[in-house]
């Protein structure tokens, strides 16, 4: 169990979950004096940036996902665990695993994440899932390409009419991503490959709660934005929440819009973290943390990323986004390497936005760095140069870069597979997944 | 429904399965005066001949898939159908699908494959996975991941020691492709990812029931490929049939070896075209075929590939191997532009064997080519050079090359994905499939 038997004396760092902010904490404590157990329940880190591209069959899921144990092998002070953490023993400093066992620590650190939410109608799930794994993105690509599919052999007009129609839930940066793809598949990619229905006839439908797209950015890359999506074909509703979701469509602003695929990207709920520690959370389960990062009442215990709730130094609540994470990670992986030097600090965590990004379509993105605002085909090279940066090892960067020359030379999206559940192998068939298109 | 409003009055061709020998067949009617319908229960063409590098993590399954209606979207006379084929109805010449519907033909070409067989016992599939789909590579692939990740917990050494076993059942080409590159992955690829195992001393046992491995190569080449598996550290075990897979593990010549993981590569079951067209099969569920390839009192229906019982012109039985598929394929889109041009022959089908080809590790091959016979690097480079040849699609030749690269180069396999169920996305846990390894 855990790490190697030399070190025991070490300082045991057990790090839970392997996103960035995990594995920032991790490469920041190189050559620190501890030894350190990463805890993660997918044997991947997972590029969630990319992650809908995977859904709209421009990626495959191995361009955008990484053994942990292999980014980490180098480091012999690191045991990496696939396990799933069912609770924490505060008093007891131990982790609990689903298989009975407990890995003590001396620092833990939770960066767990979140999942998409429902705002207290869960049972909306099997009609509108949301985009946060690599499963949900294959489930998202089959419903998708299924849709076309069924109305290529519908003979009925409403019914494929329900089929060609898409319905992405919110409008942040994964809904409009999402939107603007679909929108490109329909009236591009797919174009041709049907004898019976016109996919360009499609309607691809984004619904927004608020009153803009894209919320976190100024009004004028909003309203760019949103007419870049109208350009492509998307129909925009603001102000409209979501009253209903269903096999036969969904329900907004006192209308019913038949669609058999409804994609949610309007909420997350952060990972059960503050429960396994009987910590103080807000209302999306975030975990409430000192201005250090530290558990109030735990120094030995910090959560970050995704899971915990931080404020920036103006006040606002710094965003659910990858920079932060990291940002997080290095703060952390400080506040511990002090500790062990014997120079104890709580110094607070000062978040710094560097700037949003979010692409709309092909050659189509939105940057918003402060001072400098981009919109267009610049912002698209610069968002499509900054991924491929960040993803891990030269093989994939490679690979992502001819995906994407494929998609923009050739309009060809390589990733077009409808697969079923890996196990349900001899049986798989199109359509048994009660919760699909009709 | 079925194809476009356009050319209703043109002989109308039904082709099942869009494997090897019913793409052929469509290809070699280009031109053709006929509308054509491609029925398939799945939405993309696999290239089965690389499926075990998808099991072994060595490439992604977008790599070997193509959308067949992608394949065919310049082809306006062709329509794509997804759909499963439950029937067919020879006396009113209709094809009956899964959801109740019919289309109706005036030439029917089955070429619908095979599935891996148990000879009677398919109560040991859950335990023997066999590899004939894209869901069956990633089920193999997450249980060989799976076996590593849990020895790594596990303390107990019996227990660690059944984990680190893998044992595969058939030493035909698949068979020792699988052994091979699992040794590799053990040996090579994981070494270093782990801290409580050495990957080293996994051992890897091929288990064959006949005399030798690659029985269909010569007994020079089988030797060959023997001392290579065994060089590579696979434990080759011949003449030894396996009585019983369990989740403890297998029982073989009497001998029980404890073993989490188990892949079936042994033998392989007809679907079953036979049954829908009341025609003679033999044991492996194949239609027995007159030489051209029609079916006893049907000169209208053509059954090729797999799922067809063949013989050649020296009456020995036609291998179930892609080129012997395209052969039959191009056999039956000449009989059909013969007969429509008023010269109606049954010209037997003459199978040419071309050579067979199997890789056995890294720069490790065999090939006979009849008088010319190679093995070792050479015969690898060969092997390599012409599956990339064969691959659809300059983007998946570039793309296999690149991951190929990577292996070679950096013992770097770029797939290491545990993923679930796609639809299990939320509850996705490692350890939820009842038959997999304890």
């Amino acid at each position: 169990m855990s790490a190697s038997n030399e070190g025991r004396d070490l300082h045991h760092v057990v790090v839970v979950g392997a996103g960035f902010g995990g594995l920032e904490t991790v490469h920041r404590l190189a050559g620190a004096p501890v030894r350190i157990t990463m805890i993660d329940r997918r044997n991947h880190h997972l590029f969630q940036p990319l992650l809908y591209q995977v859904a709209t069959a421009s990626l495959a899921t191995s361009e955008i996902a990484w053994p942990v144990r292999h980014l980490l092998r180098k480091r012999k002070e690191i045991a990496t665990l696939l396990a799933t953490v069912e609770g924490v023993d505060t008093d007891g400093r131990r982790v609990l695993l689903d298989d009975g066992s407990a890995i003590p620590y001396d620092t833990l650190v939770l960066a767990t994440g979140a999942r998409h939410a429902y705002f207290g109608h869960d049972d909306w799930e099997p009609f509108a899932p949301g985009l946060k794994t690599l499963e949900d993105a294959t489930t998202v690509r089959r419903r998708i390409l299924l849709a076309f599919e069924r109305a290529e052999r519908e003979t009925d007009p409403q019914r494929r009419a329900a089929l060609l129609t898409f319905v992405i839930i919110g409008a942040g940066p994964t809904g409009v991503e999402l939107a603007g793809t679909i929108a490109e598949l329909a009236r591009t990619t797919l174009v041709g490959d049907f004898r019976s229905i016109d996919t360009r006839e499609s309607r691809v439908v984004l619904i927004e709660a608020g009153p803009r797209v894209l919320a976190a950015f100024t009004e004028d890359l909003s309203a760019y934005a949103q007419r870049a999506l109208e350009k492509l074909g998307v129909e925009v509703a603001l102000g409209q929440p979501v009253t209903a979701c269903s096999a036969e469509g969904v329900v907004y602003g006192g209308k019913t819009l038949p669609a058999a695929t409804i994609i949610w990207a309007a909420g997350v709920q952060a990972s059960p973290a503050a429960q396994w520690i009987g910590a103080p959370a807000d209302g999306a389960g975030r975990t409430r943390v000192d201005p250090d990062l530290t558990v109030p009442g735990h120094k030995e215990i910090f959560v970050i990323g995704d899971t915990a709730a931080v404020a920036d130094p103006a006040g606002n609540p710094v965003p659910g986004i990858a920079p932060a994470a990291k940002q997080q990670g290095k703060h952390v992986a400080a506040t511990i390497r002090a500790g062990l030097a014997g120079n104890h600090q709580d110094t607070p965590f000062r978040y710094r936005h560097a700037g949003s990004l979010a692409t709309i379509g092909k050659r189509l993105a939105v940057i918003d760095f402060g001072r400098i605002k981009l919109r267009g085909a610049l912002a698209w090279w610069i968002w499509g140069l900054a991924h491929i940066y960040f993803l891990i090892g030269v093989r994939n960067r490679l690979s992502v870069a001819l995906s994407w020359l494929w998609i923009h030379t050739r309009d060809q999206r390589s990733s077009r597979l409808i697969t079923q559940g890996s196990a349900a192998g001899r049986s798989a068939q199109p359509g048994k997944d009660p919760s699909e298109p009709k």
